[in-house]
């Protein structure tokens, strides 16, 4: 049983947290990770409310929390309240300012988890009064920025130490097995959050065509993109891109941007892809990490998996010379 | 004492080789290193012949190793065998195919390390006989590709796993102290390639002001780019980009390769500041590590505090509960 400053705060059986997901972390995945341990997260993403209504619904009396766009909630601030009348446990803010948010969010009792890319996003977050804090690599799948996890986490960590020390860490990016988390406990992690793991788990609300593409996939198929987010007709800030699987799509667009946004029935096509769940047209959203996934399973039974491995390898079955 | 098969094939005291970083790892470094009990490898990088020699001898009668760029010493392959002539510990090959030189190193009775940022990479070192594969993320200072060192090490530990068991592995990119050292021990290393935290080391071949300029940088501060080889005039594979400290003129020039191509003029002003040592103007080479960097040490002071750092961690000091 790994025990951290994460599972004593949140009473966890595992340190770990599932990413709220876009639209693919529903109500049924943020239960079963809730149910079996750890801290389950809807996707909120980017705050349509009808579709938060519905998963919370579908987490039914479980308590879990909800994460959001940040850039895209201060568009639509009202959609906070929504989430926040179900009683979160967290809400997740990625990808912005979180600042104007948490004081509604400390006020309904939630815990505020800020998920940054840089160290100045880190200090935001700080300010913020962010009980914990999310180092996301751009190894992570769906967006991110330039920083890998494995610096990232330690640099963080060092400015929270002085800092802010009651702040809980969290690393992300690229965290897909026991032998990263493991790995994130030595960087000063005190849990790891974890996105394409779980896009294999039984519950996640996403097409058997993109599981098989992932389950196929070998980490050196993913791509940081700006095209699926020209096409999906998303304004996201400049340093954000999104990783997803490569494929013939985003071969022939990443480098001619310019012609993509002005070729609608391109983004007519892809969209036709998401609708028909064909990988080979629209992108899976999946990280790196996704060459460490060979299958999918129930989520309580990827979270015990990660968390036996990572406990065999801190007890010692790091050392490579007995196997 | 942190004992793998690293060092026990190596009869090394740490699971630290030093990066063979070109024209800044010189025959003083490289020989700290292996005098303190890791293993040092001179920066043959471009195939300059007087160099190499002039670094060899600097290195006494301390056995290091040297490193190539592979693609470069397909264009001066005799000169290999210079390195030979001085009986390296190792060769170590990164950025090209290793096959075509593996016999002589084999023949020579040097070790072969490849270093290799893909699984297709990874593949290819086999073949070779690699006796030590180096996963490198591109978080690391100097050329890498896209991978990231989280991800990249388990995945070819895999690989290694069910195709070539007796083939070591190291990590390499992004791992400047004793929490990445033990992070890269539970990813499925048997050591590490140290880079940035060298250039920091008194022993390396770099400017002081670079020093001092990678001292005051956090790791938000480098970027990957194709700019430092485009003024340099090396025709590198597509896939490869240089990470260095960014700066006004990798600011300038970063959206505009073809302006830069075109202007010659940039080019001397860049190799005008690297001969006077001003990071405002010519990029020092630092990996995102750089953020983990508070200051320059002896390289035996350096492999040191990392594995003393490491122990403790792998010891249970991971646990934060307890600081």
């Amino acid at each position: 049983m790994i025990r951290t400053r994460l599972t004593e705060t949140f009473g966890l059986d595992y340190p770990i947290v599932s990413a709220p997901m876009a639209k693919v972390a529903g109500g049924r995945l943020a239960a079963a990770v809730s149910r079996a341990g750890g801290l389950g997260l809807i996707g909120g993403g980017y705050c349509e409310v009808d579709w938060i209504e519905t998963e919370f619904a579908n987490a039914g009396n479980t308590a879990v929390g909800c994460g959001f766009i940040t850039w895209r909630l201060a568009e639509a601030p009202q959609v906070l309240d929504a989430a926040l009348d179900h009683g979160p446990r967290a809400v997740f803010l990625s990808f912005g300012d979180p600042r104007p948010f948490a004081e509604r969010i400390h006020a309904a009792g939630a815990a505020l988890i800020c998920q940054v890319q840089t160290l100045n996003d880190a200090r935001q977050a700080v300010e913020a009064g962010a009980r914990v804090i999310v180092a996301q690599g751009g190894e992570a799948g769906g967006h991110g920025a330039n920083r890998a996890t494995l610096t990232l986490v330690p640099e963080v960590a060092d400015l929270l130490r002085t800092g802010s020390p009651e702040t809980l860490l969290l690393a992300a990016g690229g965290i897909a097995d026991g032998r990263g988390l493991a790995a994130a406990l030595m960087l000063g992690a005190d849990g790891v959050l974890v996105g394409t793991r779980f896009c294999l788990s039984d519950e996640a609300l996403i097409p058997p065509q993109f599981q098989q593409a992932g389950i196929a996939a070998s980490g050196d198929q993913t791509v940081a993109t700006k095209v699926v987010d020209i096409v999906r007709g998303y304004d996201w800030p400049e340093r954000f891109r999104i990783r997803v699987l490569d494929n013939a799509f985003t071969a022939r667009w990443q480098g001619d941007l310019d012609g993509l946004r002005a070729d609608p029935a391109q983004h007519a096509a892809w969209a036709e892809g998401l609708a028909v769940g064909d990988p080979s047209v629209a992108n899976p959203v999946l990280g790196e990490g996704i060459g460490l996934v060979n299958g999918s399973a129930p989520a309580a039974e990827i979270m015990k998996q990660m968390a036996h491995e990572a406990e065999a390898l801190l007890a010692g079955g790091w050392d490579r010379r007995k196997s």
